[in-house]
């Protein structure tokens, strides 16, 4: 019997059927001081202690996107070693920050299953969530990928396709216990604008680009733990280059939005997000945001904005789709998510 | 209004304002750790905290130099985004170390400017403050750049040029409160040389070299949350080249250092520094010293010693200027500093 | 006289002396962080702070490798500054695990000596022991270099030539105090496959490759203090091409091992190895392990794995050596290790 690990395949993935995934992680300020050398992380609640601590919080938590890597990463082994896409996300939501001191794993429940129409592959779903070290879910989220057959004769499963939110609502979101933002220091934050300022349509050219590096998309990668194959080594592929980490844009992306959305603190709801097109080494990087909803939570003086991130590597800002309704080549990531900022 | 910054322009700043720069930033065993994996970094004291604690520290603080970037990087949104030129630094003093969960954050006072004579760009002072989370000042020091004009047409302020002296006393120079090198271990600090060993005059050459790359500089770029889109973006700058932070060239050739001067534990003082030439990756960083002064501070056993530091890509040691009085072509920093180390 | 470090030569060694190497280390999260980073290690008792509690450990500890990296850094400009050729590792002993706050210092001792026929070079010995702050031995190891004689007219001293066992028993390896492997979590490590599942003579292709980078192994190299020439300036060979530290190389092997040694936890002994072609930036390293020898230890549950690691660079897997008797071109590595597990 082969020692190493082969991964699943399309018919290993049974309805119903939990995942504890392995290597659970303890995270320190090492993993915050990488993520702001790999990437232009500004938002102060995530950088200072003494400005989380301001907002009500005990500490600066790691970054919510950090949080959301290292609960994926644990992952891959178990769903998308033989994964030929990632096809999407949905309902995700940050319960409760990761602080320094904490250890996060992860376990994914498959919830849906559908044979493609080739018989060689499907589609798994599947809701992981991310737990602290008290059991404490502080992430939560359905992803669905398409996974080849192992064996292309292994009966079609019933099919299953689990009923997933277009978008949260504002009530489903999670406001961290504490939070407070009455005494909230724009000037120290970086931007004046709060969420009165951002209206529904308004988009927001991020302005900043990032040129990214075979090293840095590797370390990144690996300090999550995700160890797909394609990341890191050139035969893996036939064309010989090394495909980036979607989490990876989805990383360089958000932190460039700081540049016109800094006081959206907090990541607080995935509604969606689409891997457009692939990012190698040598892309630069720019990102646009636009306003989709916005709404006022439970808790006083904390609002919620719906925002669409798109990353870009090249051409202009604001362009999405072609005529054909197909993403254009030049976008990475098309990202649909809430964040939560000071009224 | 667009949400992003512009940046400030040479019309904007008036002698006698405060600017309260954004984004407090908390550090961490994490930002020591990846000091020491960016440059080659050995002195003894920032290294361990047993040998911190055995010359009277607490424990081992953050380098000097890495203390100086992250005071440095709050201030490039407010100061130097739209800067032609970073020409100069004066009266830099390192008033108390930083340790590991110190949360940072930085001011600057205007305090000159005048109008080129094209009235297209300008020379702006700042005194910058780096200040701890109980509010105590860690670093202070000027710095001036060429700033371009939004507005051609605003009118020129009054011309204020601040007196700035060329160099530090030794008597201006914070030795840390406790410090105390009785106890001096030269052999764990790795090398015999101490303070009476060095003379007026003597040059060092400082033999190794290190050939930088992208990842690197900017990685360390972003740690310290410096966002000047040059360093970045291929597309920042005609020619396609990312320009490498000064401040990454100063690390290494300070650390570089080490190797002739182990013993020059502390800085205390920044008494000037031209970045000469650009540095691009794939430049060998290499450096040589030069004693400038050297005095016996009011605690015992401290000595100091004033010094020149020159970060060379090629050419030979100890080589400087022209007949012209210009910076040769290989010299990309010049830097005036003062250290502390036993006597 | 020259203030920098000009190294040892072969004629400065004389057997009997104990050379107290520079720079004493202070660890932390930052250094597991990047341990992470820079390779994809996934072996949970090094991950996460409540599996190493559950094993009976107080935290998770500094992966062994790092921490022989740490000891070894340390050795470099007393041992291999003047170095031709690093020929071999023996009876490498971990003794105590290296937990973040632990400051680590090394000395070596040297054990033999011997000049060689062309009377320029000779060989070196040297028994080097890593000491934390309470002075305990955390690591011991036997390592001999090839190093230049500095005047070939020194004379040759006489031959000393340590006796070495050519592989440790698996009575003198050292079990951590408290582990306790009766709750141990396979599906949390990773992997089933408990020490009873492996046999004396099988091969494991590890699978999963790694393409290297310059920034890369310049940070792993760094961060360990170690500071030879070759590692970090193009200019340093005359071949212009960095030469990768043998022990990144030994770092991503011993990772990569991960799938199909899951649970092969701790690295107790080291029995030896060979650096038998070079690694250079671009090199894709894959690895495979032999079972050499396995029993248990005297502590109930604890089995010991005696195996084979080797790193290539192309080639087939299994492959070592030549009808020569030499290493094949592909292959970078054979180590010669003892690993403890659950049995």
């Amino acid at each position: 019997m082969a020692k190493t690990n082969p991964g699943r395949f399309f018919e290993d993935y049974t309805v119903g059927e939990v995942i504890r995934h392995a290597v659970p992680r303890t995270v320190s300020g090492g993993e915050r001081a990488l993520y702001h050398a790999l990437y232009p992380a500004r938002h102060a609640l995530y950088s200072s202690d003494t400005f989380a601590r301001a907002c009500g919080l005990p500490a600066s938590p790691l970054d919510d996107i950090a949080a959301f890597h290292v609960v994926f990463g644990k992952t891959v082994p178990d769903i998308s070693l033989n994964a030929l896409a990632n096809l999407g996300y949905a309902e995700g939501r940050w319960l409760r920050p990761v602080y320094p001191g904490d250890t996060i794993n992860s376990t994914s429940e498959v919830i849906g299953v559908k044979q493609n129409s080739n018989a060689k592959s499907g589609v798994v779903w599947v809701r992981t969530k991310g737990h602290n070290q008290r059991g404490e879910v502080v992430l939560d989220y359905v992803r669905w990928a398409m996974v080849r057959k192992g064996d292309v004769d292994a009966p079609a499963p019933r099919t299953v396709i689990p009923d997933l939110a277009p978008a949260l609502t504002v009530e489903q979101l999670v406001v961290p216990e504490g939070l407070d933002f009455s005494d909230y220091d724009f000037t120290l934050a970086g931007e004046p604008h709060r969420w009165g300022d951002y209206e529904i349509g308004e988009t927001i050219d991020h302005v900043d680009g990032v040129t990214v590096e075979e090293a840095e998309h590797m370390m990144a990668t690996r300090l999550w733990q995700n160890t797909a194959k394609v990341h890191f080594d050139v035969g893996a592929r036939p064309d010989g280059q090394r495909l980036i980490y979607g989490g990876h844009v989805i990383s360089m992306a958000r932190t460039l939005s700081f540049n016109g959305l800094a006081n959206a603190q907090i990541v607080a709801g995935l509604n969606g997000g689409t891997h457009a097109n692939p990012c190698y080494s040598g892309d630069t990087i720019k990102a646009w945001s636009e306003v989709l909803d916005k709404a006022q939570t439970a808790v006083p003086g904390v609002g919620a904005l719906r925002l669409r991130l798109v990353a870009t590597k090249g051409g202009a800002p604001f362009t999405l789709k072609g005529e054909d309704g197909k993403y254009l080549p030049h976008v990475m990531l098309d990202l649909d998510y809430w964040v939560l900022m000071p009224v």
